[in-house]
């Protein structure tokens, strides 16, 4: 998508085969790019969030297996970037599911042919995000559309919660994917951001990336969404996911089920952006089965944000003393509260048959 | 409730006549007191906010009506001073009612006998604000009371939002009222803290209060409440309120509306601390009737909280052209959420029949 004017990637190779990207830390405050010339520049990258979201991990880990083979591309060599990457973040699927990928379609080959094979593959991985992106973005393009359609003249107004967005993939991002192609096509849309306490994802990229790219959006705070959809200001939700169950129970950021509650309760279309490569077929009962990140109190208890007088600066909003223990980084959306699932293999109904029949090769 | 192990209410009066309140700008990182010794000492700290809740700041500006009788007891003194206080927060019910009430009693009496008059009529509105709101508590004390009963051995985790608190009043709170009495009376409460976002009432002032009293709480994020009910971990919620409807339409703090769909759909009651004050039996359909004040956007794209370095901070967490336009005060949760109003006069079930009943005579 763009910024300032121009198309960027979150990822991307440099002439020198170092590997380029947005640092995120930075974000909105300030643009900023990392170049990745060692395994441990990717490491690092990874374990310290400069760069975040499942898809971007994973592409970006499977480029860090790239630049070890430029450094070493012994069996030894692999086995030991593999391990030295998967434990940057070991909770995040997509990470172990790219490195196992590099793994296996490099461990075959000799050691001369490691090294571009490995840039070659990565560079398909990151194209193919983008392409499922891009094709998930066109089912719910038809969505948006239809709506458009029924209401000549008037805005469509969209909630998304968290940043699902292009910072989180290679391009397009999954919620946000409808979207852009929406905005590119010339329809009247406007995103309400949530702003996505404790981490501010939703102020801090997903405002940052729709105002670089000229989409229309309001921030506004977690709290708000079930008010503006009483009052009719809500069209649709469309938010992302980390994991969809066998059955259509979707986990995401914390707060998302607040917002879907909302949605049923106010006849809005809740729709849960899922790349195919998000479901889990080993998963039923998302409530019961998904393990929950508690995550720590300092999210809570403290906040960066930038200095009027031109600085990063951290404040703690709540008595020193106070217990911020509790902090649950997702939540659990029951099936039964979501509209569809837009996934790059068209929409889906959130209920067992419905994705058994659409998604039976993945399991 | 108390401070540092000291019984205090926000609002006192000096030995030389002057009015002392809690300044609350300062919470929850310093204890700050204010000493309001002419009617512009009292119109500044409503105006500017050093105390604020509807019932508290009606009780200063009774105050100050008794501060400028000192001042000039003549009519022109008495109409002055009730038209000065009255601009300070003109949105706000209770201010209007308590300057009336003060014109009421003073403008029939004699020059020379209204300064005591005044100085009684505002201490006499403090107590009955203290003891509506520990009737308020002592009912839904009883409910925590049955709770832990039927419980034996297990902590009751009560969920509330933004301040309900002793802050917000002279005394108890109203929200709060329940909490700690149970407290008080050694049934081991627990409470989850909702920030409160924008303006984070629950971060600097429920979680300040609530630990100066000793109460043990735990301060989430706004999003969290609703994966607590899902996992059995809010055995009840008490919300304030700012505006109830005659068919039981609560208008609360932003955010509420979200927190009682959670409680319903988890079975978790859901109870609404309404002192008869705040019944406004003109109204039926809040949603509907209820206008809602938009805020600054300010509060939404900065914020404010205590550097490591010992000073008040403010940062900004969005990108700077980030609009922020929308930011809804307060929202309205619909009868049919709501278990029961806790009111001095009783349980009142949130339904017109039941509210008539009991309230006929407040209309």
């Amino acid at each position: 998508m763009k910024v300032q004017g121009q198309a960027w990637r979150t990822v991307w190779l440099n002439p020198d085969h170092s590997v380029g990207v947005i640092d995120q830390r930075f974000l909105p405050h300030e643009l900023k790019t990392a170049c990745l010339r060692e395994v441990a520049d990717v490491e690092q990258a990874i374990r310290e969030m400069w760069i975040r979201g499942a898809p971007l991990i994973g592409v970006v880990a499977a480029y860090g297996m790239a630049v070890a083979m430029r450094q070493d591309s012994s069996d030894a060599g692999l086995f030991s970037a593999k391990k030295t990457l998967l434990a940057t973040r070991p909770t995040a699927v997509n990470l172990r599911w790219a490195l196992s990928r590099m793994l296996t379609g490099l461990l075959p080959l000799p050691r001369e042919q490691r090294a571009d094979a490995a840039y070659a593959l990565a560079a398909q991985m990151a194209d193919e995000d983008v392409a499922i992106n891009q094709q998930l973005g066109q089912h719910g393009l038809a969505l948006i559309r239809t709506l458009a359609q029924q209401r000549p003249g008037q805005r469509i107004n969209i909630l998304t919660h968290c940043n699902a967005g292009w910072l989180a993939t290679v391009d397009w991002g999954t919620a946000t994917s409808p979207i852009y192609q929406a905005f590119n096509e010339g329809i009247d849309v406007h995103v309400w951001v949530d702003e996505t306490r404790p981490r501010n994802q939703g102020a801090s990229l997903t405002a940052w990336e729709l105002g670089q790219h000229g989409v229309p959006h309001t921030l506004i705070v977690d709290n708000a969404g079930g008010h503006l959809m009483q009052h009719g200001l809500v069209d649709m939700c469309i938010v992302g996911t980390d994991r969809v169950t066998a059955r259509g129970d979707v986990c995401n950021k914390i707060g998302t089920y607040l917002k879907a509650l909302a949605a049923f309760d106010n006849q809005v279309p809740f729709y849960v952006a899922m790349p195919s490569s998000t479901l889990d077929l080993t998963v039923h009962d998302g409530l019961r089965e998904i393990p929950i990140e508690n995550r720590e109190g300092e999210e809570i208890s403290h906040l960066s944000g930038w200095h009027a007088d031109g600085y990063l600066s951290t404040v703690r909003i709540c008595p020193s003393n106070t217990a911020t223990s509790t902090n649950p980084g997702f939540d659990v959306t029951p099936a039964r509260l979501v509209t569809a699932l837009i996934t790059e293999r068209g929409l889906c109904a959130a209920h067992p048959q419905a994705i058994q029949a659409m998604f039976a090769s993945v399991g």
